[in-house]
């Protein structure tokens, strides 16, 4: 019986990796570096390496391993092939469990970056015990992983789960990253955020702890816990707004759970507090007993993710 | 080899029932009535009775059927259970395969009545050949069946595909049936679209051929062919609602194809005119190639999608 699987989530500076026992448990966890040069040619013969040593280090047999799962960034057909490249690694067009293969003689499964992550909470983190979820990123952008039965949807452009650029807002006159017009990620991500309170702030002269700091997602939140007025009003519009953006998700693939994740979420509980009753205005009927949690596994989310495509089912 | 599967879609009022070869044609096609009466307990005999009597006429073995799909109205979850009953059948919470099964002695499959059209279309109708698919349904209300990799997604609560309430318009006043404001049901179902076209009415004296005709959706659209400008109007109001909620659900599992179906896509091509550019504008860069077909099955579509469930893929 195979005991372990390696997770590899290849970033633009650095390799993430992880040991995993079937039990979903990190055994080890290391990294490289992203060797970008060359179109990237160094990168999976960096990680077959790496991963050989760790082996021969802690004594693995080949045949203790079941196998590699790899989240890189980019769109990642169920083939595992990267269909559009991936600029920020030097990559192109290729299937990724081929060439690692071809390095290292173990089965090898890929996934896009934040569909393992998501399905990295699934499998070991906030959304454990549950198959159908949807995972939230609030970061500098907006992400979305969406998990339906188990299986990550990653759609017919690998754009599934690209929920920052659902269309929330009809009275913007920014444009988005996208080049459209009133996506959630322009009020909901860590920017976004902080843009809802520049606005806010330049309306009136509303006094608030805010006025003399750097503004910050951080500090908004801060903010909110310190009980500021015009911190707490910026607050439920950013819940609004996610709730509504979440709402919409919900009519689509009707989710157990919503795990929200990233550096934003990183102001704890309060952030549900802001969101649920936001989702429960807005979502059907239907969907208005999904629940909320906080991700678990922060920047490890990825490499339990890709251990779990390898390793998700096998432990029962 | 088995050749034939029955597609069973259980209405209010009538039961369709359609024999299928195993290429997914439709041999034969018929209905009995619906008896509600001591809480519907005659459906499934009934059902199993005019099976056997058609196997009978047409000298069909047991063993050369695959078996029969059912298509029912209410949340039915992945083992055929309807969770929380039928009111409009008189049916309470049971597993449909079992009850139907101990009837007659074939595999049974159950799933959601709008779920199985979806998949009906997918197999044989608008969107044949795809295998991530959303089908939206604009009748009285808005109904969806989302398609991921060849399944359908019910959701935790049998309410995937529920997109007919997802929010659309910040500054409705009026309540839809669901109690929420501003879904996309209460702008682009057939209802719908008379109430955009009576409030458009309503607002100043341009001079329409609506004036002096009964307010439809089909007269909307026969007004839209003869260029009525008022009904232009309407129509581009009501494909760029659309087209804004159906952006929002690429963004979620962006599908290879979007398949319109129901009583108001029977004005026909023309309905996609509206719809696409509007699409487009709020779709995410990813999802901008989605395809827009038509639904081909009209009221077929469940018997196709029933049958689907035990055939898709038995073909290949």
């Amino acid at each position: 019986m195979k005991k372990y699987a390696f997770g590899v989530d290849i970033g633009g500076t650095t390799v993430k990796l992880g040991l995993f026992d079937k039990g979903g448990y990190a055994l080890d966890k290391w990294e490289i570096p992203t060797v970008t040069d060359n179109e990237g040619a160094a990168i999976l013969p960096d990680v077959a390496e790496s991963i050989k040593q760790k082996m021969e280090e802690r004594g693995i047999d080949m045949e203790d391993v079941s196998g590699i799962g790899v989240g890189a960034p980019g769109a990642v057909d169920h083939n595992g092939t990267l269909v559009s490249g991936a600029v920020n690694l030097g990559w192109g067009v290729f299937n990724i469990p081929k060439v690692l293969n071809g390095y290292l003689d173990l089965p090898v499964k890929a996934a896009n970056d934040a569909n393992a992550a998501a399905f990295g909470e699934m499998w070991q983190g906030g959304g454990k015990g549950y198959s159908n979820m949807v995972a939230v990123t609030l970061g500098t952008g907006v992400g979305g992983g969406i998990i339906v039965d188990g299986n990550i949807v990653i759609g017919a452009n690998g754009a599934g789960g690209e929920i920052g650029h659902i269309h929330i807002e009809d009275h913007e006159e920014e444009t988005c990253g996208c080049k459209n017009k009133g996506c959630l990620e322009q009020y909901t991500s860590a920017t976004g955020i902080v843009r809802l309170t520049k606005r806010r702030l330049a309306k009136d002269d509303t006094p608030s702890i805010l006025r003399d700091t750097e503004i910050t997602a951080k500090n908004v939140f801060d903010a909110v816990k310190a009980g500021d007025a015009l911190a707490i009003e910026v607050a439920e519009q950013f819940g609004d707004y996610l709730g509504k953006g979440l709402a919409a998700v919900a009519g689509v693939v009707n989710p157990e759970i919503f795990v929200i994740g990233g550096g934003v979420s990183k102001a704890g509980e309060i952030l549900l507090k802001y969101v649920e009753p936001a989702f429960q205005k807005y979502a059907f009927v239907a969907c208005k007993n999904t629940k909320f949690a906080l991700a678990t596994l922060g920047n490890d989310a990825g490499i339990y993710g890709a251990a779990g495509l390898i390793l998700n089912g096998e432990e029962e």
